[in-house]
Protein backbone atom coordinates (compact mmCIF):
# COMPACT_ATOMS: atom_id res chain seq x y z
CA UNK A 1 0.00 0.00 0.00
CA UNK A 2 1.68 3.70 -0.79
CA UNK A 3 1.02 6.08 1.64
CA UNK A 4 0.83 9.46 -0.42
CA UNK A 5 -0.22 11.29 2.10
CA UNK A 6 1.98 12.76 5.55
CA UNK A 7 5.75 11.76 4.39
CA UNK A 8 8.37 13.39 6.59
CA UNK A 9 9.54 16.45 4.61
CA UNK A 10 13.43 15.13 5.30
CA UNK A 11 12.26 11.43 3.78
CA UNK A 12 10.55 14.05 0.69
CA UNK A 13 13.96 15.60 0.42
CA UNK A 14 15.59 12.13 0.38
CA UNK A 15 12.94 10.65 -2.35
CA UNK A 16 13.75 13.37 -5.08
CA UNK A 17 17.74 12.46 -4.51
CA UNK A 18 16.58 8.61 -5.12
CA UNK A 19 13.98 9.79 -8.08
CA UNK A 20 17.78 11.39 -9.46
CA UNK A 21 19.64 8.59 -8.89
CA UNK A 22 16.84 6.48 -10.66
CA UNK A 23 16.61 9.04 -13.58
CA UNK A 24 20.23 8.85 -13.98
CA UNK A 25 20.37 4.91 -13.83
CA UNK A 26 17.67 4.90 -16.39
CA UNK A 27 19.48 6.85 -18.62
CA UNK A 28 22.59 4.17 -18.76
CA UNK A 29 19.82 1.27 -19.48
CA UNK A 30 19.77 0.02 -15.86
CA UNK A 31 17.14 -2.51 -15.06
CA UNK A 32 17.48 -2.97 -11.51
CA UNK A 33 19.36 -1.20 -8.20
CA UNK A 34 19.73 -2.88 -4.94
CA UNK A 35 18.32 -0.70 -1.80
CA UNK A 36 22.30 -0.77 -1.08
CA UNK A 37 23.50 1.39 -3.59
CA UNK A 38 20.63 3.79 -3.17
CA UNK A 39 21.62 4.40 0.25
CA UNK A 40 25.40 4.97 -0.71
CA UNK A 41 23.81 7.44 -3.36
CA UNK A 42 21.71 9.57 -1.15
CA UNK A 43 24.48 9.00 2.19
CA UNK A 44 21.38 6.99 4.69
CA UNK A 45 21.51 3.23 6.15
CA UNK A 46 20.06 0.69 3.92
CA UNK A 47 17.12 0.31 6.28
CA UNK A 48 16.51 3.72 5.97
CA UNK A 49 16.19 3.06 2.22
CA UNK A 50 13.38 0.63 2.42
CA UNK A 51 11.50 2.60 4.98
CA UNK A 52 11.62 5.64 2.60
CA UNK A 53 10.13 3.60 -0.70
CA UNK A 54 8.00 1.87 1.20
CA UNK A 55 6.15 5.03 1.39
CA UNK A 56 5.50 4.37 -2.29
CA UNK A 57 4.29 0.78 -2.19
CA UNK A 58 6.49 -2.94 -1.55
CA UNK A 59 8.91 -2.86 -5.11
CA UNK A 60 11.96 -4.19 -3.88
CA UNK A 61 12.57 -7.85 -4.91
CA UNK A 62 14.53 -10.21 -2.75
CA UNK A 63 17.80 -10.64 -4.66
CA UNK A 64 17.15 -8.57 -7.43
CA UNK A 65 16.19 -5.17 -5.96
CA UNK A 66 14.07 -2.30 -7.21
CA UNK A 67 12.79 -2.24 -10.64
CA UNK A 68 14.13 1.08 -11.95
CA UNK A 69 11.17 1.38 -14.85
CA UNK A 70 8.50 0.94 -12.16
CA UNK A 71 9.69 3.05 -9.71
CA UNK A 72 10.64 5.82 -11.40
CA UNK A 73 6.76 5.80 -12.88
CA UNK A 74 5.33 5.45 -9.48
CA UNK A 75 7.60 8.27 -7.97
CA UNK A 76 6.63 10.64 -10.69
CA UNK A 77 3.12 9.79 -10.63
CA UNK A 78 2.87 10.11 -6.98
CA UNK A 79 5.16 12.91 -6.72
CA UNK A 80 3.33 14.93 -9.59
CA UNK A 81 6.39 15.40 -11.22
CA UNK A 82 4.71 14.08 -14.77
CA UNK A 83 2.48 16.76 -15.00
CA UNK A 84 3.31 20.32 -16.17
CA UNK A 85 2.64 22.45 -13.12
CA UNK A 86 2.07 26.31 -12.77
CA UNK A 87 3.97 29.01 -10.91
CA UNK A 88 3.33 32.71 -9.88
CA UNK A 89 6.17 34.50 -9.10
CA UNK A 90 6.04 37.69 -6.85
CA UNK A 91 8.48 40.64 -6.69
CA UNK A 92 10.29 41.71 -9.82
CA UNK A 93 13.72 43.21 -7.52
CA UNK A 94 16.96 41.47 -8.49
CA UNK A 95 16.55 38.22 -7.28
CA UNK A 96 12.73 38.30 -8.55
CA UNK A 97 14.27 39.07 -12.17
CA UNK A 98 17.23 36.41 -11.66
CA UNK A 99 14.74 34.00 -11.51
CA UNK A 100 11.94 34.97 -14.20
CA UNK A 101 14.92 34.63 -16.31
CA UNK A 102 15.99 31.27 -15.04
CA UNK A 103 15.76 28.26 -17.33
CA UNK A 104 15.63 25.38 -14.64
CA UNK A 105 12.07 25.51 -13.75
CA UNK A 106 10.98 24.86 -17.33
CA UNK A 107 13.26 21.73 -17.45
CA UNK A 108 11.62 20.45 -14.01
CA UNK A 109 8.07 20.56 -16.09
CA UNK A 110 7.19 24.34 -14.50
CA UNK A 111 5.94 26.80 -15.88
CA UNK A 112 6.13 30.38 -14.60
CA UNK A 113 2.89 31.62 -15.95
CA UNK A 114 2.58 35.51 -14.45
CA UNK A 115 5.19 37.62 -12.49
CA UNK A 116 3.17 40.45 -10.30
CA UNK A 117 4.76 43.57 -8.46
CA UNK A 118 3.87 46.50 -6.69
CA UNK A 119 6.06 49.37 -8.05
CA UNK A 120 4.03 50.98 -10.70
CA UNK A 121 7.64 51.55 -12.83
CA UNK A 122 8.31 48.14 -12.79
CA UNK A 123 4.39 47.38 -13.81
CA UNK A 124 4.48 46.42 -17.72
CA UNK A 125 7.99 45.69 -17.94
CA UNK A 126 9.38 42.52 -19.52
CA UNK A 127 8.40 39.56 -17.60
CA UNK A 128 11.13 37.80 -19.59
CA UNK A 129 10.21 33.61 -20.22
CA UNK A 130 6.65 34.00 -18.38
CA UNK A 131 3.84 33.40 -20.64
CA UNK A 132 2.36 36.40 -19.62
CA UNK A 133 5.30 38.22 -20.87
CA UNK A 134 4.65 41.40 -18.87
CA UNK A 135 5.11 42.46 -15.47
CA UNK A 136 1.69 42.73 -13.74
CA UNK A 137 0.26 45.32 -10.68
CA UNK A 138 -0.13 43.56 -7.71
CA UNK A 139 -3.82 44.11 -7.73
CA UNK A 140 -4.75 41.49 -10.22
CA UNK A 141 -2.82 38.18 -8.35
CA UNK A 142 -5.86 36.54 -7.18
CA UNK A 143 -7.78 37.08 -10.41
CA UNK A 144 -4.93 35.17 -11.82
CA UNK A 145 -4.31 32.51 -9.47
CA UNK A 146 -7.95 31.86 -9.91
CA UNK A 147 -8.82 31.53 -13.33
CA UNK A 148 -5.51 29.41 -14.03
CA UNK A 149 -5.78 27.54 -10.57
CA UNK A 150 -2.05 27.92 -9.87
CA UNK A 151 -1.34 25.84 -6.84
CA UNK A 152 2.44 27.23 -6.73
CA UNK A 153 3.69 30.48 -5.71
CA UNK A 154 7.30 31.64 -5.45
CA UNK A 155 7.97 34.63 -3.11
CA UNK A 156 10.78 37.46 -4.00
CA UNK A 157 9.73 40.11 -2.15
CA UNK A 158 10.78 42.18 1.00
CA UNK A 159 10.36 40.37 4.46
CA UNK A 160 7.82 42.89 5.38
CA UNK A 161 5.23 42.34 2.64
CA UNK A 162 5.91 38.64 2.38
CA UNK A 163 3.73 37.68 5.44
CA UNK A 164 0.42 39.39 3.53
CA UNK A 165 1.25 38.43 0.20
CA UNK A 166 1.32 34.52 1.71
CA UNK A 167 -2.51 35.23 2.91
CA UNK A 168 -3.72 36.73 0.22
CA UNK A 169 -2.24 33.73 -2.18
CA UNK A 170 -3.46 30.93 0.19
CA UNK A 171 -6.67 32.63 0.20
CA UNK A 172 -6.83 32.84 -4.15
CA UNK A 173 -6.03 28.62 -3.48
CA UNK A 174 -2.05 28.67 -3.40
CA UNK A 175 -1.15 25.32 -1.59
CA UNK A 176 2.88 25.87 -2.26
CA UNK A 177 5.12 28.89 -1.75
CA UNK A 178 8.95 29.29 -2.09
CA UNK A 179 9.66 31.99 0.27
CA UNK A 180 12.95 33.64 -0.60
CA UNK A 181 12.30 36.64 2.02
CA UNK A 182 13.91 36.67 5.25
CA UNK A 183 11.16 35.59 7.51
CA UNK A 184 9.13 32.70 8.43
CA UNK A 185 5.50 32.64 7.42
CA UNK A 186 2.62 32.48 9.02
CA UNK A 187 1.03 29.69 7.35
CA UNK A 188 -2.83 27.94 7.32
CA UNK A 189 -3.71 24.08 7.16
CA UNK A 190 -3.29 22.84 3.93
CA UNK A 191 -0.48 25.46 2.44
CA UNK A 192 2.99 24.84 2.85
CA UNK A 193 5.60 27.52 2.80
CA UNK A 194 9.38 26.74 2.40
CA UNK A 195 11.63 29.22 3.21
CA UNK A 196 14.60 29.73 0.81
CA UNK A 197 17.92 30.54 3.53
CA UNK A 198 20.58 30.97 0.89
CA UNK A 199 23.00 31.49 4.05
CA UNK A 200 22.75 27.91 4.30
CA UNK A 201 23.98 26.78 1.33
CA UNK A 202 26.91 29.00 1.95
CA UNK A 203 27.53 27.49 4.94
CA UNK A 204 27.27 23.91 4.27
CA UNK A 205 30.01 24.48 1.49
CA UNK A 206 32.25 26.10 4.15
CA UNK A 207 31.26 23.07 6.41
CA UNK A 208 32.62 20.69 3.51
CA UNK A 209 35.68 22.76 2.48
CA UNK A 210 36.21 22.22 6.25
CA UNK A 211 35.81 18.39 6.99
CA UNK A 212 37.79 17.39 4.15
CA UNK A 213 34.85 17.33 1.01
CA UNK A 214 36.12 17.96 -2.49
CA UNK A 215 34.83 17.38 -5.93
CA UNK A 216 31.27 18.98 -7.00
CA UNK A 217 28.36 18.47 -4.70
CA UNK A 218 25.26 19.56 -6.62
CA UNK A 219 22.33 20.50 -4.46
CA UNK A 220 24.71 19.47 -1.18
CA UNK A 221 23.41 15.76 -2.64
CA UNK A 222 26.56 14.17 -2.89
CA UNK A 223 25.65 12.42 -6.07
CA UNK A 224 28.51 13.86 -7.78
CA UNK B 1 38.30 10.35 18.28
CA UNK B 2 36.63 13.41 16.19
CA UNK B 3 37.45 12.65 12.83
CA UNK B 4 36.77 15.83 11.24
CA UNK B 5 38.15 14.74 8.03
CA UNK B 6 36.06 12.92 4.97
CA UNK B 7 32.64 12.99 6.41
CA UNK B 8 30.29 12.08 3.50
CA UNK B 9 27.95 14.73 1.93
CA UNK B 10 24.73 14.12 3.09
CA UNK B 11 26.41 13.53 6.89
CA UNK B 12 27.47 17.11 6.45
CA UNK B 13 24.30 18.54 5.49
CA UNK B 14 22.93 16.55 8.53
CA UNK B 15 25.53 18.32 11.03
CA UNK B 16 24.41 21.68 9.97
CA UNK B 17 20.63 20.33 10.74
CA UNK B 18 21.73 18.92 14.31
CA UNK B 19 23.50 22.02 14.79
CA UNK B 20 20.47 24.40 14.42
CA UNK B 21 18.18 22.29 16.51
CA UNK B 22 21.38 22.44 19.00
CA UNK B 23 21.32 26.19 19.14
CA UNK B 24 17.52 26.36 19.26
CA UNK B 25 17.47 23.55 22.40
CA UNK B 26 20.20 25.98 23.87
CA UNK B 27 18.16 29.51 22.82
CA UNK B 28 15.27 27.41 25.43
CA UNK B 29 18.04 26.53 28.19
CA UNK B 30 17.74 22.55 27.24
CA UNK B 31 21.29 20.85 29.38
CA UNK B 32 20.57 18.07 27.48
CA UNK B 33 18.82 16.24 24.12
CA UNK B 34 18.74 12.94 23.16
CA UNK B 35 19.14 10.63 20.43
CA UNK B 36 15.62 10.22 19.48
CA UNK B 37 14.59 14.02 19.73
CA UNK B 38 17.89 14.99 17.37
CA UNK B 39 16.30 11.56 14.90
CA UNK B 40 12.71 13.02 15.20
CA UNK B 41 13.96 16.95 13.93
CA UNK B 42 16.05 16.07 11.10
CA UNK B 43 14.08 12.83 9.55
CA UNK B 44 16.37 10.09 10.07
CA UNK B 45 16.99 6.99 12.67
CA UNK B 46 17.92 7.13 16.14
CA UNK B 47 21.66 4.72 15.13
CA UNK B 48 22.14 7.35 12.10
CA UNK B 49 22.15 10.02 14.83
CA UNK B 50 24.62 8.04 17.06
CA UNK B 51 26.54 7.30 13.25
CA UNK B 52 26.33 10.88 12.30
CA UNK B 53 27.31 12.56 15.81
CA UNK B 54 30.23 10.09 16.41
CA UNK B 55 31.93 12.17 13.73
CA UNK B 56 32.47 14.61 16.29
CA UNK B 57 34.13 12.16 18.97
CA UNK B 58 32.10 10.11 21.80
CA UNK B 59 29.09 12.53 23.61
CA UNK B 60 26.34 10.86 23.93
CA UNK B 61 25.70 9.75 27.84
CA UNK B 62 23.54 6.47 28.51
CA UNK B 63 20.40 7.49 29.81
CA UNK B 64 21.25 11.40 29.72
CA UNK B 65 21.41 11.94 25.99
CA UNK B 66 24.11 14.69 24.36
CA UNK B 67 25.10 17.63 26.67
CA UNK B 68 23.79 20.79 24.51
CA UNK B 69 26.49 23.35 25.12
CA UNK B 70 29.40 20.89 24.88
CA UNK B 71 28.31 19.40 21.24
CA UNK B 72 27.35 22.74 20.05
CA UNK B 73 30.84 24.29 21.20
CA UNK B 74 32.98 21.17 19.63
CA UNK B 75 30.42 21.02 16.22
CA UNK B 76 31.18 24.86 15.37
CA UNK B 77 34.45 24.11 16.51
CA UNK B 78 35.22 21.63 14.33
CA UNK B 79 32.94 23.35 10.81
CA UNK B 80 34.98 26.16 11.77
CA UNK B 81 31.61 28.05 11.97
CA UNK B 82 33.19 29.76 15.30
CA UNK B 83 35.42 32.14 13.10
CA UNK B 84 34.64 35.05 10.33
CA UNK B 85 35.13 33.96 6.96
CA UNK B 86 35.69 36.08 3.99
CA UNK B 87 33.98 35.68 0.68
CA UNK B 88 33.96 36.70 -2.76
CA UNK B 89 31.38 37.21 -5.17
CA UNK B 90 31.78 36.88 -9.07
CA UNK B 91 28.97 38.34 -11.40
CA UNK B 92 26.78 41.72 -10.81
CA UNK B 93 24.11 40.59 -12.98
CA UNK B 94 20.53 40.00 -11.30
CA UNK B 95 21.53 37.37 -8.99
CA UNK B 96 24.86 38.62 -7.97
CA UNK B 97 22.50 42.08 -6.85
CA UNK B 98 20.43 40.31 -5.11
CA UNK B 99 23.61 38.34 -3.60
CA UNK B 100 25.30 40.97 -2.31
CA UNK B 101 22.48 42.90 -0.74
CA UNK B 102 21.90 39.71 1.27
CA UNK B 103 22.19 40.17 5.19
CA UNK B 104 21.76 36.40 5.82
CA UNK B 105 25.77 35.91 5.05
CA UNK B 106 26.99 38.34 7.65
CA UNK B 107 24.59 36.59 10.24
CA UNK B 108 26.33 33.58 9.60
CA UNK B 109 30.15 34.73 10.15
CA UNK B 110 30.38 34.95 6.19
CA UNK B 111 31.87 38.35 5.18
CA UNK B 112 31.82 39.48 1.85
CA UNK B 113 34.56 41.66 0.77
CA UNK B 114 34.28 42.08 -2.89
CA UNK B 115 32.82 41.64 -5.72
CA UNK B 116 33.87 41.13 -9.49
CA UNK B 117 31.86 41.24 -12.90
CA UNK B 118 33.88 41.56 -16.44
CA UNK B 119 31.43 44.38 -17.57
CA UNK B 120 33.26 47.66 -17.59
CA UNK B 121 30.13 49.15 -17.58
CA UNK B 122 29.64 47.88 -13.95
CA UNK B 123 33.07 48.06 -12.71
CA UNK B 124 33.04 51.15 -10.17
CA UNK B 125 29.33 50.76 -9.08
CA UNK B 126 28.20 50.47 -5.56
CA UNK B 127 28.54 47.04 -4.14
CA UNK B 128 26.07 47.14 -1.65
CA UNK B 129 27.64 45.88 1.98
CA UNK B 130 30.71 44.36 0.66
CA UNK B 131 33.78 45.76 2.00
CA UNK B 132 35.23 46.84 -0.80
CA UNK B 133 32.17 49.26 -1.94
CA UNK B 134 32.66 49.08 -5.25
CA UNK B 135 32.12 46.62 -8.01
CA UNK B 136 35.53 45.54 -9.23
CA UNK B 137 37.16 44.50 -12.66
CA UNK B 138 37.55 40.39 -12.73
CA UNK B 139 41.50 41.23 -13.37
CA UNK B 140 41.53 42.24 -9.88
CA UNK B 141 40.49 38.85 -8.75
CA UNK B 142 43.61 37.00 -8.13
CA UNK B 143 45.44 39.76 -6.46
CA UNK B 144 42.25 40.26 -4.04
CA UNK B 145 41.88 36.60 -3.35
CA UNK B 146 45.61 35.83 -2.44
CA UNK B 147 46.33 39.34 -0.84
CA UNK B 148 43.38 38.13 1.79
CA UNK B 149 43.70 34.58 1.52
CA UNK B 150 40.07 34.33 0.95
CA UNK B 151 39.01 30.42 0.35
CA UNK B 152 35.39 30.83 -0.12
CA UNK B 153 33.78 31.96 -3.64
CA UNK B 154 29.85 32.70 -5.02
CA UNK B 155 29.66 32.11 -8.88
CA UNK B 156 26.40 34.17 -10.25
CA UNK B 157 28.10 34.60 -14.02
CA UNK B 158 27.03 32.80 -16.95
CA UNK B 159 27.32 29.27 -17.60
CA UNK B 160 29.67 30.08 -20.72
CA UNK B 161 32.10 31.68 -17.74
CA UNK B 162 32.22 29.61 -14.99
CA UNK B 163 34.56 26.91 -15.54
CA UNK B 164 37.05 29.36 -16.95
CA UNK B 165 36.42 31.37 -13.55
CA UNK B 166 36.11 28.50 -11.35
CA UNK B 167 40.02 27.34 -11.99
CA UNK B 168 41.18 31.00 -11.67
CA UNK B 169 39.57 30.93 -8.02
CA UNK B 170 41.15 27.35 -7.18
CA UNK B 171 44.71 28.72 -8.60
CA UNK B 172 44.79 31.34 -6.73
CA UNK B 173 43.56 29.59 -3.59
CA UNK B 174 40.01 29.33 -3.29
CA UNK B 175 38.91 25.88 -1.45
CA UNK B 176 34.82 26.09 -2.13
CA UNK B 177 33.21 27.45 -4.67
CA UNK B 178 29.35 28.10 -4.62
CA UNK B 179 28.07 27.76 -8.05
CA UNK B 180 24.96 29.17 -9.39
CA UNK B 181 25.95 28.60 -13.03
CA UNK B 182 23.99 25.41 -14.26
CA UNK B 183 26.83 24.01 -14.93
CA UNK B 184 28.71 21.20 -13.16
CA UNK B 185 32.34 22.38 -12.81
CA UNK B 186 35.09 20.08 -13.26
CA UNK B 187 37.55 20.40 -9.93
CA UNK B 188 40.56 19.54 -8.92
CA UNK B 189 41.81 17.52 -5.80
CA UNK B 190 41.37 19.98 -2.93
CA UNK B 191 38.55 22.28 -3.94
CA UNK B 192 35.27 21.84 -3.30
CA UNK B 193 32.53 23.12 -5.80
CA UNK B 194 28.27 23.53 -5.01
CA UNK B 195 26.14 23.47 -7.46
CA UNK B 196 22.36 25.57 -6.34
CA UNK B 197 19.63 24.13 -8.73
CA UNK B 198 16.97 26.61 -7.47
CA UNK B 199 14.19 24.26 -9.84
CA UNK B 200 15.32 21.70 -7.34
CA UNK B 201 13.79 23.49 -4.27
CA UNK B 202 10.55 24.11 -6.23
CA UNK B 203 10.45 20.57 -6.93
CA UNK B 204 10.38 19.67 -3.18
CA UNK B 205 8.19 22.05 -2.42
CA UNK B 206 5.58 20.47 -5.04
CA UNK B 207 6.69 17.19 -4.00
CA UNK B 208 5.72 18.75 -0.18
CA UNK B 209 1.96 20.24 -1.36
CA UNK B 210 1.63 16.73 -3.46
CA UNK B 211 2.26 14.59 -0.52
CA UNK B 212 0.46 16.21 2.35
CA UNK B 213 2.81 18.24 4.14
CA UNK B 214 1.94 21.70 5.48
CA UNK B 215 3.73 24.18 7.98
CA UNK B 216 6.83 25.61 7.09
CA UNK B 217 9.71 24.10 5.85
CA UNK B 218 12.52 26.13 6.62
CA UNK B 219 15.32 25.20 4.25
CA UNK B 220 13.41 21.90 3.50
CA UNK B 221 14.82 20.29 7.05
CA UNK B 222 11.41 20.04 8.65
CA UNK B 223 12.40 21.74 11.45
CA UNK B 224 9.67 24.20 11.87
Amino acid sequence: MAKSEGIPAPAVRRLSLYLRHLENSQGRNRATVSSRELSRAVGVTDAQVRKDLAYFGQFGHPGIGYRVDDLVARMREILGADKVRSVVLIGAGNLGKALMSYRGFRKKNFNLIAVFDNDPQKVGEPAADAVCDRIQSLDKLEAVVRKHEVKLAILAVPASAAQVIAERLATAGVRGILNFAPVILQTRPGVTTSTVDLAVQLEQLSFLVTTGQTGDDRDGDGLN
